[in-house]
């Protein structure tokens, strides 16, 4: 019997518990499920009889250490911040680790020791980071085999509301953390274009968008995402003239946020003093300069150069940002006042479905002739608690995790699915839940 | 015999240093000048008989407590954030303590101790701050005498080449540290219009501009400074309508900045790397998408919408921007590397003066009329020691240090200068060198 520990219960972990617990009587495991709230815990494990839910608070260090303790292998699905307080734990008691988050700098300082242990520190593994990186790496290692050389790597990706839900005028819904979607972006962008670095600053981000077509779910459009240039050494594509990635938003949302951008309204640097007296009204004109004649719709399209019956204003009137309703909440940031605002008006209905749309755009040139491979990936949320999201998320990881217990995956030490023998048997089982990449390949020339 | 420690003797200590040793044998004063260079320290005193010379290193607490010990006050010209660990220890010893920096949190706490103790550490006597908190509290307390109401209060001050060696087209030239000139305004500008919050990104900072004639020295444009709303306490103004403080430049140049900022080119976030090697006309492209048919100077128009004939290219042409030249500095943040470029371009000739231009405008109602009094000020370089800059910091410094010594200001604890038995005698010795406000009044109905 394996003792598997999960840390974490929320949204993202709904579909990687369902599948560990459907197979744990034929790989005979044992499912321990710890969080903040031991309801949640309890809810995700549905009285099988393989799975024990628990009340854990990563803070209390003992606790912490034994879990660890009395377990085979980690899946930490914790805030990204909180992954390397169980890390340290895990290499020092001699167990593995799995998490779907970016490895931070604390955890990577720890693969000569996990390597030396023989341990696994598998991260990444979600989605974006995670399905993304083995989508993209198997065609990448595919142009390598059949000797072509890759000239431009673009990758997006967006979670969005799927296509019969999606009935407002920003087609868009909070799907995930929406925070993380008002401040996204406030760092410069960089990629690399054509052998030449690019430097997008905040306030240009959203109008530096390319249009994209994702199979049969319609037109988007893609902004830089911060980063690009440190998948160059991820995907060993040091040399490679164009690499871009980005987030996928339906066309005319950039538009319509960057306006939110130029007035400073997602500013999260200063709070305003007794913001719960302001109206959403007075808290737009506080971005616009006084003037005694115009009215704030008037202030705002002169200021941003847009038309009072323009499709932006639409989106932004839908919004409810003039409206002489009360903000309500005290000494805000601007970004927490907006969010307010956007959690009241993008929030999924009791019966709506959220979307991941993906794609890879690649060119490469082979025998001479210049190729551009297309290979792009649609998963729709089966219902409020198996989003596509959460089965993005939890699938990979619950997939990586079987294949780590059965002997399937070999690889020890700190690592992010880039090799084959990772990333080819998860993307393959996870084709039978239906995550399937479409691929196109067409001549440019 | 008295002893005053000055520490720090760079350009803003010139005039201080000069006027206190010229007044010496008079008052009967020691001067004692410490800098990090005893060269720039020995200079400074001119073999004066009342005055010495000390190398002088803030972070050796040793020498740090023993100089403070043996002097009877001690005016702090280091930088501002070294002034508390000067002013802890004057107040530990039973010193007093000038400053011409902005009161930290620090030196705030300090504030009963000395009041306990009898000390004065009197604080933002320079100018901007210092001459403008004075001038503008002659005025402000004024027309509280008469029983006006002053409904708007606007103040703003200019650091910028005297207009006889105005001659380049952004008619501007560094006179102070260019850094904070290239990094100036990146935190949101705050005031209030007409009782209307005014929050400025910096994306729009350099187009909210207003338009200013001071005295005989022409038009000049004003951008709103960091936080206005704070002077409302500090200058008793609990429920002005409209308050607004700025910074003075000539017509033309915050269009002509604004171009920097929205490109993105005064970030100070990151480094670029292999920064050495770039041209600053790459460096200019990486702001902007790619696009392989378009110049630089096309794609910077077309983005900004400005015309490839218009002031503003010219004035981005006169810097060189779009040249082929190697930057040179290695991994260097936007910021640093505009800064070299502006260094070689608004570098003060040997013969060029400067100039410190400041207005403050007030509107106020007495007895059921609308009246306005304009308050300005200009102050010109004597050479390169004698800057207008060195005076006007210098001077009142050194005027409110004998005012103390001769027991004229009383003030004990931590103090800036808007009590009016601070400001008049300090205003009134200004005039002597020239540093004269004039003031004009009218009726705005």
């Amino acid at each position: 019997m394996k003792k598997i520990l999960i840390l974490g219960a929320g949204l993202s972990s709904s579909s990687l518990i369902k599948y560990l617990l459907e197979q744990s009587n034929e790989y005979n495991w044992k499912i321990r499920v710890g969080d903040m709230s031991l309801e949640t815990a309890t809810k995700k494990i549905e009285n099988h009889e393989n799975g024990e839910a628990v009340k854990f608070d990563v803070f209390n260090k003992q606790q912490r250490d034994e879990e660890i303790e009395n377990t085979d292998i980690v899946i930490s699905m914790l805030p990204a911040r909180f992954h390397h307080l169980v890390a340290e734990k895990c290499v020092e008691s001699g167990k593995h680790m799995i998490t779907a988050s970016y490895v931070s700098d604390e955890v990577q300082a720890l693969h000569d020791e996990a390597v030396r242990k023989e341990l696994l520190l598998l991260n990444e593994i979600g989605v974006d980071p995670g399905i993304d990186h083995m989508s993209a790496m198997k065609i990448i290692d595919e142009i390598k085999v059949k000797g072509g050389e890759l000239i431009s790597f673009k990758s997006s990706t967006g979670g969005l509301v799927a296509p019969e839900f999606d009935n407002n005028p920003w087609n868009y819904k909070f799907t995930w953390n929406p925070r993380n979607v008002v401040v996204a972006g406030q760092s410069v962008a960089q990629y690399i274009d054509h052998g030449k670095y690019k430097f997008v600053p905040y306030n240009q981000l959203f109008t530096r968008t390319e249009k994209i077509t994702v199979l049969d779910v319609g037109e988007f459009e893609m902004y830089p995402n911060r980063d690009s240039l440190s998948y160059r050494e991820t995907y060993g594509l040091k040399d490679i003239p164009t690499i871009l990635r980005g987030t996928l938003r339906r066309p005319g949302y950039c538009a319509g946020w960057n306006i939110f951008v130029q007035l400073g309204a997602t500013d999260d640097t200063y709070s305003i003093k007794h913001s719960e007296n302001l109206t959403y009204r007075e808290f737009i004109n506080s971005f616009l300069p006084y003037n005694i004649s115009d009215t704030v719709e008037r202030k705002l399209c002169d200021f941003l150069e847009i038309e009072l019956e323009s499709e932006t204003m639409s989106r932004l009137k839908w919004l409810g940002i003039f409206d002489e309703s009360k903000i309500g909440i005290p000494n805000a940031t601007p970004a927490q006042i907006l969010q307010k605002l956007l959690e009241e008006k993008w929030a999924l209905g009791a019966e709506d479905k959220d979307m991941i749309a993906m794609q890879h755009q690649f060119e490469y040139i082979l025998h001479g002739k210049k190729k551009q491979i297309t290979s792009s990936l649609v998963v729709k949320g089966k219902n409020q608690i198996h989003t596509a999201m959460s089965i993005t998320v939890g699938l990979p990881v619950a997939i990586a995790t079987k294949l780590f217990l059965t002997g399937i995956i070999k690889q020890k030490g700190v690592i992010v699915p880039t090799m084959k023998d990772v990333y080819e048997p998860v993307l393959k089982e996870l084709e039978e839940y239906g995550i399937v990449f479409v691929e196109e390949e067409t001549y440019l020339d």
